[in-house]
């Protein structure tokens, strides 16, 4: 395959580390990020071994991005959405707020019916959407930081479930995210004008 | 099926709408999303008018907010990421930019041959998740607003197609996003804890 490794992504500058301040931020605004029905159905990877980055550079098309980061978030979805992991979030629910509630309890069986109706191909698809949120908190919490961030889905999934374990832990990876400092120098995207779709050809209003 | 409608969901005021100048800076969030590739690959619709909005309630297992919300948004993403969506994106980029870059043109023509090879089916499941993100920046910009914010998958999305004519347009709706001010009697939800996996629960670190 060509390498186009570069293109869209801007350089980051190894010897910059960002503040762990700065990344306890980051790391609660995704945690705290409401999702479908109370689940929050994936986890959050914080990678800054050095070895373990240089493996996944490698199934990620050598994006140097993931060496040169500060820190590399990996967004990890729940690869099914079982009964067993519904109660638990219905039982932390019921813990924390210290009440059972019969209109909740009854949203619960609603639920556990809907996933078991659902499969697991599904479910998983369900929960990488929520994930999707997480990484929409991500974002805007990096730049209100001032710490650059660089989205990524060029990778092979499989390989970096292995990589960290992911099979046995029954969760999948949808979404990188390196977090850093921009180099100064090289940074071919600084100077370009920002690209969106105009609100006319984005948003429609039916009134 | 058991009506479960108000559950985990705060009810609006019908009475009170949201100033032009909050909504506006919401879709403009929105609209500034970053997304895979620079590719948008989701439109946004705000549905104010009273019929359309009781025709979706009607589909959205009558949930009250649907039509007691100030303004609904609608997330639909692309039903496919085609070669002439894809070449809309990259020519716009090329058209605000002023240039033609080769490694630009390169990714191009790598995209298109991802696209085309993955079938229609998993280009909207990725279109679908990017529209997320959207959903991500519009909980936070309505946060910081002071607008409430209740995302909603518990509809039909086909029937909410039909009636607002999205399979015309090679769209398809996947969350809801009713916004308004809740109302101050009967939000059962308001003195309850916000309920999350704790730090320990969600995140790994990998040093």
């Amino acid at each position: 395959m060509e390498r186009v490794s570069n293109v869209g992504q801007r350089p980051y500058d190894p010897s910059r580390t960002v503040s762990d301040e700065k990344i306890e931020r980051i790391l609660e605004a995704v945690r705290l990020t409401p999702t479908s029905s109370g689940l929050q159905p994936f986890e959050l990877l914080v990678v800054t071994n050095a070895e373990v980055r240089e493996k996944i550079k490698a199934v990620s098309w050598n994006q140097q991005q993931v060496t040169d980061c500060s820190h590399l978030l990996v967004f990890a979805a729940w690869d099914d959405i079982t009964a067993e992991r519904v109660n638990m979030m219905f039982d932390l629910t019921n813990e924390v707020r210290g009440t059972v509630n019969e209109g909740w309890e009854n949203y619960r069986q609603m639920l556990l019916g809907i996933v078991a109706g659902r499969g697991k191909e599904a479910n998983y698809q369900a929960a990488a959407r929520q994930a999707y949120i997480g990484l929409g908190s991500a974002l805007i919490a990096a730049a209100f930081e001032e710490v650059d961030a660089t989205p990524m889905e060029g990778f092979d999934p499989a390989a970096i479930d292995e990589i960290l374990g992911l099979a046995a832990r029954n969760l999948r990876s949808v979404v990188i995210l390196p977090l850093g400092h921009r180099a100064t120098e090289g940074d071919w995207l600084v100077n370009l004008k920002k690209v969106r779709r105009s609100r006319e050809n984005f948003i429609t209003e039916i009134k």
